[in-house]
């Protein structure tokens, strides 16, 4: 019923237990039919109305560490309504947008930033003046072991910026959270042995004062101490306090406003349970992070419609990562915290020694295969293309100048659909295109995810990188073969007599002549547009390049020499410094006559944001209707 | 005298002195003739010699994080006649490379990959059962607040790895060292009051078995704690000692011999002194951290002959900044650690407020500015080029996905010279043009860099990237008036009658034509170049296109119907997707005519290696005599 955190802020104390169970009620109750990000969002939903509450939204700011948990924030700053069209095209979007709303502070969706954008603001301003202005980052425990959450925890630790961290410790970040900082966490918050002990001890030296100073002051020292601070965060100059139940309403409101009143950096440690208050979303958190569709009462799950024929390429990948395992010894599997969207439970089934989920932490992830290689392992690292970004430098560093022999998959590549802007795996081809020493592939369907993966463990030195799509592929048998590829090497595709029917032959005279040359799995809205080309009488030629670098110029040359009046390559990422510009600039080169015939499609010089992934691709005119128009020089 | 490490190995403990003190005088004697980084070097030579003496390198894998203090472990490791031609071209690298040394067991240059990529390399030698070799990282305070080296030991903690983690704690890193992790090491270090607090207590409760036996339990678990293990390191799984005296061998030794034995993760802080043994660099670290020439006997440095006719780049930026930041309140400074590098030190004296140096941590600097930004601050970023690659995801998605105006200043873009092929700025053209609602700029020289960080200061929304060379500039006066330029502009060079007379002009018929196209400080390359060429009779026009986005399609027009028979274009990065491509890519699609007539001048597909920055630019064929040989179609 709530419009405003105004409206909130008017409330008693007494009457957010409603609100809170009414915003939770329409969370579950929404997403069962519209999917999103559920199980986070249920986990603070107390959080989010305390901070609302105690804090004078927007004026304070209030960013969300990747954002996915912010459900109940949209709802509450006037996105009620909205909320039903979440990471729909043309609806709000899955993430905190500044554009969106005056309430979202700082737009999020990758990881760990939320301390660093919070610091800036309190920083700004304190600089201009406003001393009164709170600035409040919530991030998770699993967002904390991202690197760049420690680079801010250790400038916030020294200035004096009017910063309230609130760690949402809830055990978990997408899978299973990792690595020590989740053990000392846990020891944190299950410890209560020295209070105890404290006491005891207390008690034996009743009426000794001189043993009570020496005391207080050896366990003062042991702990403030000789070897640091209380504990790591204070170890870094930010007052710690917590843990606290972050579903106890009155008392998170009053731990928050007794924290308003202290100046400085602080932390607040909350522990919640992700998915809370439905109880399949508490018992399988990891699954229910992102459920898709689900019956509101029971939480039990409805069999989603796949969307392509196959099965997804996760599938593929994870399971031919086991095959590749079993075959070589050295083969290692390595995935910054998502084990489960990546497909890699299955090797961490299998080979337990040789999987490792390094926590959200994609910099170590690809330094860490790079030390693997350097000691005779085949590590295949998975990263979600865009949140490679966070690795450009560990990949050029680390990987390309020393060609070490590191596989790198880069998942969801291109549009992933809902989670948008921040996620479509867009940039990968072109920010990857200009380092040296890489061989860069993209897989069309199944069966070329796995020759890929195959050729990369069997190609000797140097980085290989596979970028492949989210979600279902296109053939329904994904088993085959595992054989090596010709690394640079492309294919002219043959399409059979039934309408993929081999080109150029046959009856119909073929009055005009293109060349659609792809990359990676567009390669099948190509071929669909070829088959409607090929019905208006265009002689249609599909060629699938397969590797990014090193470009197969022998199957350009072919193209050129092809006679086609027109050429149009075919990509899923951005234009700029993409494919399509690298098969121009070969032209440019070798055959400057083709550049006049040649057209570049993939994504224009803008970020895309959210929706299915078929509408984007039709935004972007990469979709077969867009290939066709373009081909046929109607704006579709 | 040492050729290997199987020799040190080979005396006893008692002549490693000497050995430290030899190696000391032929690292301050070799450097006082060949600039290199001198203090880091001078105060690792005791850890150096240590390390070889105890461990039994090159089995052993020792990785030197950032690898500038490697000199003495390249002298003691088979180069020690090499060093003399230490970051010369055809010389050895300022920095350990796998290719030039088996000793160099990963190569570094950029900081905080060490713990990463030596826990990739002990996980290795684990699973492929080899349990006694050793894995050693030697990381500095500096490094350490690098998020990598943060996600590193938190998967360091949790693993079973043979991993010695040495934290070299000299309490600077290139600038003095900042952050909360820096006061943290100094309590650390400086506090001795805990272990003489537990030895009064012990006195007085002798005999007192029950008393000793709480007491005991009781500061154990103080420390171990309610709150957490005993320090920051132990709260993240990795065992702790120290911190020692790392310039005392013998207890350098010890300590190191009692730590070979200990299994999984370990860390040993050791204190030393950066510029250790040569007092001036002793009291002046940062000045000595790469001095350039000075007398070997006391340390003063020799006047440096200054390589352009201006003043550096680096000076004009801090200068001008102070400038803007004196006109407009709103204008900030950030920098990474490189305070004095890149001349925020003027900036840092006037507006010591409003100037951050974050320490090395360059996502959350570019996501720091992002929240000053979102806060109505204007800040100016610089992160030298080759380390914004640790940022790109913060660029793409805290910056430019939400149109911040901040000002990113990417100083040492192009070739760097003698640090090689880790620190040359050669990617920043092509990583950044793929990403959306960026300016880049590229300043010609230093009049251009002010108007251009002018123009980026009064620019409204968005962000703005101005990339500028390492070193001297051009003009003997740098002061002009600080006036906008027009974003999106390039300009057409008019030479003067003298040589750099008025194109196309005067008595001499021009038999032939042609237009360089440059981007950034090259056009000085070029000017020099169509100098030669118009005494060729070449008809030469220079255009200085100012910005890489947005491309100034006007001026690319002019060219196109300039009636040129060449067009060559020139930028200091690589080709694949930089500014060259771009044109080409524009001529494409509006003037295809072009493509065939245009020449692509840039750094090939490959690392470029160390050497002057004239020798290096002379190799990638983009000095004045690459440039003019190109037009001359000779090979130079």
């Amino acid at each position: 019923m709530i419009d405003s955190p105004e409206e909130l802020r008017r409330l008693p104390v007494e009457a957010l237990r409603g609100v809170a169970d009414e915003l939770r009620g329409y969370i579950i109750e929404t997403l069962s039919t519209h999917p999103g990000h559920l199980a986070s969002s249920l986990g603070t939903v107390e959080l989010t109305v305390a901070l609302h509450y105690v804090f004078n939204t927007p004026d304070d700011k209030l960013v969300w560490d990747v954002g996915h948990q912010a459900y109940g924030h949209k709802i509450l700053t006037g996105r009620r309504e909205a909320f039903a069209g979440i990471r729909t095209m043309g609806g709000i979007s899955g993430f905190p947008r500044r554009e969106e709303s005056e309430y979202d502070a700082f737009g999020t969706g990758h990881s760990s930033t939320s301390i660093s954008a919070a610091l800036g603001m309190a920083t700004a301003s304190r600089l201009a003046g406003n001393v009164g202005r709170k600035h409040i980052a919530v991030i998770g425990d699993g967002a904390l072991t991202g690197g760049e959450a420690f680079e801010a925890l250790n400038n916030a630790g020294t200035s004096k910026a009017n910063l309230l961290v609130v760690l949402n410790d809830n055990g978990i970040s997408i899978d299973k959270a990792v690595g020590g900082l989740n053990g000392y966490l846990l020891k944190v918050t299950s410890s209560r042995r020295y209070n105890e002990l404290k006491r005891q001890v207390w008690q034996h030296t009743e009426g000794r004062e001189w043993w009570r100073r020496w005391l207080s002051r050896l366990t003062q020292t042991a702990k403030a101490l000789a070897l640091g601070r209380t504990n790591l965060f204070e170890a870094l100059g930010i007052r710690y306090f917590g843990p606290i139940d972050g579903h106890d309403l009155p008392h998170l409101v009053a731990t928050l406003q007794r924290l308003k009143g202290i100046e400085g950096p602080v932390l607040l440690h909350v522990v919640t349970r992700k998915g809370r208050g439905l109880r399949r979303a508490e018992e399988n958190p990891v699954t229910y992070h992102s459920p898709g569709r689900y019956n509101a009462a029971t939480g039990e799950r409805i069999a989603q419609r796949s969307e392509g024929k196959g099965p997804k390429y996760q599938d593929v990948f994870g399971a031919t990562l086991v095959e590749l395992a079993e075959r070589f010894a050295t083969v290692v599997g390595i995935t910054p915290a998502m084990a489960t969207g990546c497909g890699m439970t299955g090797m961490m089934e299998c080979f337990p020694e040789r999987t490792f989920d390094v926590g959200i932490a994609e910099q170590h992830a690809v330094t860490f295969a790079a030390g693997l290689a350097a000691g005779g392992m085949t590590p295949f690292c998975n990263i979600y293309s865009s949140f490679a970004q966070r690795a450009y430098d560990q990949i050029v560093h680390d990987v390309a100048l020393q060609k070490l022999h590191v596989v790198l998959c880069l998942d969801r590549a291109g549009l992933v659909g809902e989670d948008g802007a921040t996620h479509h795996g867009a940039f990968d081809l072109a920010m990857l295109r200009p380092i040296p020493n890489l061989t860069i592939a993209a897989p069309s369907d199944e069966h070329e995810l796995r020759r890929m993966m195959y050729t990369a463990c069997v190609s000797g030195d140097g980085a290989f990188v596979i970028r492949y799509p989210r979600g279902a592929g296109v053939l329904a048998d994904w088993r085959c073969e595992l054989e090596a590829l010709e690394v640079g090497k492309g294919r002219k595709i043959f399409m059979s007599a039934n309408g993929k029917g081999s080109a150029n032959v046959g009856g119909m005279e073929a009055r005009r002549s293109v060349a659609l040359v792809c990359i990676g799995a567009v390669l099948h809205d190509a071929l669909q547009a070829a088959e409607r080309l090929r019905g208006e009488g265009w002689s249609t030629d599909v060629y699938d390049i397969r590797f990014l670098k090193p470009l197969d110029e022998d199957l350009l040359d072919e193209v050129a020499q092809g006679a086609y009046e027109k050429v149009v390559t075919v990509e899923d990422g951005v234009k700029k410094g993409g494919f399509g510009e690298a098969v121009m600039c070969y032209f440019a080169d070798k055959h400057p006559e083709m550049t006049g015939k040649t057209t570049v499609l993939g994504i224009d010089d803008t970020f895309v944001m959210h929706g299915s992934v078929g509408e984007l691709k039709h935004l972007c005119g990469i979709d077969a209707e867009g290939i066709y128009g373009r081909v046929m020089g109607v704006e579709i």
